[in-house]
């Protein structure tokens, strides 16, 4: 059966009209089924207090021409043979699960989930899910995230003036990285980029098209990562203390972005001053989780002494560092920093220790705490690999998606000669074809719900990963990767570099300076693709709100749509060269976006290529 | 591929020995691959603290003859083909995910989840898991559960001496059930069956086999099913009282066996001294919830208003219901009861309501309270779809799984004829072929995991659903339905009157009185094959506590290894007629039991069958 004749159903507003649904209310939800595969009743289904009830649905109309004039609850871009079931959904509970039940004419029954029509009984695992509680404040959702490692971003002229710390290795800016095994001068190396030096290049960001800046930690810590800081009370002074952030955040707010801080919840540095006084038997003793009396037995971070592990059943920890306007999660917040939400480090570990969790009670009271100081703040988790249990309620917004974007565009993009490591695997990134790549999409998506996907971040790099271009090689390959990145559902999340096409094997490798002086050396076509991405996205809703629906997938091509009232788009993405591929049903569309040089319109066909590229059209409608 | 080849575990000892792990140790694990589909590398891979760790294997040996005498760890009964993996886990969680990363030789990578070997980068959905929580006791799963509805099983002499209650509808044992629509009638209708009339017919409950005798409420409510208990103080006198409670816990007691009794944690009746109170504003009002001052605004369950919700979130309530030795839980498992656990009904629904969910607490401390009661105490949850994230902690040991072993089993041996009604549904049970059908079964039991499946209730028939012999009408196919039910993993749990062919078209008729005046009208074949199944799973360490291992598969025809280091056992099912199936690789056999009158040994084929039937070998080794 064509893709395109599968029934579709996902979670936004062409098939879920309300995007913010209050709980008690019913709201409507639609499915789109195909002729080809007739149905001949259909319930919505869904689970209230953990017990199973059916509503029926009715079928509200079929489109008999390609440009979808038809009745009135099917979209303009409409497609031959398409019929509509329209039922209503009782918002019952925070996190209301529903799926669908078809019956067929001939009898058989099957489910629609978010993972797909399924013909026997599933579990309620892949169960569609609409959430009541507030979504990502909408800047958040249709933003583009730039991620800057300070130390390896840029040189303000106050940076060369100070003075390197002690525990620092100083390195010149066209010094190589160390990074090879566990060499000790790995974190210590020490280039001396700046918040200022952030503030001297937006103009670059803008070029990029992002709009919202991600540092990483600003906190002092005597490391070049800051992952072990020393206290939250101050901005690091090598990076220009607490005024350069407050004017980092004042350039970056005058230009109508936003700013999103690094928070480690999981643990602080050893030279922490909580930690200093818990070591000595002090009042913060129990903020940390010491072995019996011993000062030097403690939990740590995956067994680094240097990052002792936080307690957060502690009542005291939490009014200090996460509970409250004067926490550390909540003044940040305020001015003049203002802030606009948290990226939190090891959020998968916070306040889970053997036998404890107190993991979701602590991303809840972080979430609160932001939403208290400014309504439309942000929270974000890092997941290590499965957030499915923890970002659909009231805690992290969503998380950075490595499991449901990055891993599978890695191995489906894969070159045969890279060196890139795999990311916390024993093993390196296999070679996928287009179908598991599409099988895993369709997993986590489905897993992490539609809202929160959508509220995640496309990482194709990260701080803590090989760079994109390291895994592809090929810069055409790179660039069809960004436009995976920006055309699937999610929030894109660009690692400062990954732009003019920096190389890394591993995170520690892909923490590369940012070649300023050396223009000549960047991809400018990439880099020019990147900020043609960026302006499409904000250019369509289609892009940031849009529905996702599969049309054609081989090994070497993925096809989708993107839904929406207003607009649907086509996007195509080849990896290899390939022949024509004709497509049947969709009407045809003119050219907002090439990766690959080749201008065509969308006719009813994908083009031939002879080289990886991607293409959105938007359909006639 | 062969079924037979696909690499394997599951939680079962020969692959996970330890069934008891301690928190904080490493327990070994073992993988059987195949030599047609050779692995080079592999790793178990387990999330501690929610974040994913690797752990190397190594191959332990390979089984080169059809007897499997090779290196240590292989066990008697292997096959041919077959190499061993074993690695070390850490259990460091007290629910631990795991799996397995295959890299094969050609470089490709793929992983073993309970959900069977994935070549794309699944969700830990169906990681396998490992429970350092103490499991259910060694009765509860090694046992045969007979639920008995007191008012259709059996009156003793003193019943014929009781009044009808004002409430009742009088029937006599012969009068047919009234269960169309929603017929007043229904719950009122009153056979007058009691607790001396189970005791009087003991010896049936051994004919059967069965050695857990559960009985559906026992305290006093105005209904014929007691779902709506105006006490849980005592047991009501149209059933004999207390008296007679205590008479039928020292009969079962007497012969090795055990009682559970069945608690609405969920709800109480209308008409329940707490409820009435609370009506009047008493101090059990917020025991309840009441929607404001009023005292006809309550939450029900399902809309049912003499059903009134129990607030798990009061501390009150918690004290005197399920908390302690003199709570409702506590003080029925101590003498002159001594209930050895609770079927708790609606466990689902329980302490959730809306955007309230303390589930999760209120079964851990019924958990809890049982176990401070005797130590070997059991408690399993009534849940009507998915209890998935319910039954795998400190709470319920196990479900009622319907889910995962009812509606598959109904599917597969559905009668073209029935009239059956689905349960829950509002469309008939389909009928599906065995591919879908083991689909279903893996599934389920890769959501539950091993344990808490192992720990859950076969079930054919309950009070709440139609009868197996209304949905597969054959009773040939009735008798395959039996053997899969003890045959695969999971406790048998019988609805009296299953074993001599009783019928119903759903929960209601289903309620039928057992005619021991009309023996001749009972399937005496289908009773002595329950009788003979109930003593092989006796006998059969394989059958209780034995992995599951699918060696052949098609649309009427299921084939199953249940192994043990002590035995390997191969049950060969056949719903339709059909020419021998030739398997590769196993052991010959001698047959255990058919239920079709086929006596064949297993020579290497799954014999030709004229009528549906199930063939249990074992295999030499």
């Amino acid at each position: 059966m064509s893709l395109l004749h599968q029934p579709h159903h996902d979670g936004s507003p062409l098939y879920l009209p309300v995007e913010d649904p209050e709980l008690g209310s019913t709201v409507p939800v639609r499915v789109r089924t195909h002729g080809t595969r007739p149905v001949a009743r259909m319930w919505v289904r869904t689970t209230f207090d953990a017990e199973p009830t059916y509503h029926e649905m009715v079928s509200t109309g079929s489109t008999s021409g390609t440009t979808g004039s038809t009745s009135g609850t099917t979209s303009s871009t409409d497609e031959h043979g398409s019929t509509w079931w329209e039922g209503g959904l009782p918002v019952r509970n925070p996190v209301t699960h529903y799926r669908f039940l078809l019956e067929h004419p001939d009898g058989s029954q099957t489910w629609l989930t978010a993972a797909g029509e399924k013909a026997h009984d599933p579990s309620d695992t892949f169960d569609f899910r609409v959430v009541a509680y507030p979504p990502a404040p909408a800047w958040a959702r249709d933003g583009v995230v730039y991620q800057i490692f300070p130390d390896r971003f840029a040189r303000s002229a106050q940076a060369h003036e100070r003075e390197t710390p002690a525990w620092a290795v100083p390195a010149e800016w066209d010094d190589t990285v160390v990074f090879e095994g566990t060499d000790p001068r790995t974190p210590l190396q020490f280039y001396g980029g700046d918040l200022d030096g952030i503030v001297d290049h937006l103009d670059h960001l803008d070029e990029v098209g992002v709009d919202i800046v991600y540092t990483t930690p600003v906190f002092p810590g005597e490391s070049n990562h800051r992952y072990n800081a020393s206290t939250f009370d101050h901005v690091d002074p090598l990076l220009g203390g607490d005024e350069a952030y407050a004017r980092l955040s004042g350039a970056v707010h005058e230009r109508g972005w936003r700013l999103l801080g690094d928070l480690t919840s999981n643990h602080t540095g050893d030279t922490h001053e909580w930690f200093q006084q818990a070591r000595e038997g002090g009042e913060t003793r129990d903020w940390y989780y010491f072995h019996g009396a011993q000062s030097d037995q403690y939990e740590t971070w995956m067994g680094h002494h240097t990052l002792p592990k936080l307690n957060h059943a502690n009542e005291d920890l939490r009014r200090v560092m996460i509970e409250g306007p004067d926490s550390v999660v909540g003044r940040w917040l305020r001015p003049p920093y203002d802030v606009d939400g948290w990226r939190i480090d090891v959020a998968n570990m916070t306040g889970r220790l053997g036998p404890i969790d107190v993991n979701h009670e602590t991303a809840r009271i972080i979430r609160t705490t932001a939403a208290e100081q400014r309504h439309d703040t942000f929270v974000v988790g890092e997941h290590n690999h499965d957030a499915s249990g923890d970002i659909d309620g009231d805690g992290w917004h969503g998380t950075m998606n490595y499991s449901g974007f990055s891993w599978p565009v890695w191995s489906w993009l894969r070159a045969e000669q890279t060196d890139a490591r795999a990311f916390g695997r024993p093993v390196q990134v296999p070679r996928r074809p287009g179908g598991l790549v599409r099988e895993s999409f369709d997993e986590w998506r489905a897993r992490y719900g539609w809202r929160a996907t959508s509220q995640s971040w496309n990482i194709l790099s990260s701080h803590d990963s090989a760079r994109i271009r390291t895994i592809v090689v090929d810069p055409a390959a790179h660039r069809v990767a960004a436009g995976l990145q920006f055309t699937l559902p999610g929030v894109p999340m660009l690692f400062a570099g990954d732009e003019i096409g920096l190389e890394g094997v591993n995170g520690e490798d892909s923490r590369r300076p940012m070649p300023w002086h050396r223009r000549d050396a960047w991809d400018q076509t990439t880099l020019t693709t990147y900020g043609a991405l960026a302006a499409l996205r904000r250019a369509h809703v289609a892009l940031r709100r849009g529905g996702l629906r599969w049309a054609h997938v081989d090994d070497d091509t993925l096809v989708y749509l993107r839904e929406h009232p207003e607009e649907t788009l086509l996007v195509a993405a080849r990896r290899a060269p390939g022949d024509a591929i004709t497509l049947d049903g969709l009407p045809h569309g003119h050219l907002l976006l090439s990766t690959s040089g080749d201008e065509s319109a969308y006719d009813g066909r994908v083009p031939a290529t002879d080289r990886p590229g991607l293409w959105i059209w938007r359909l006639d409608g």
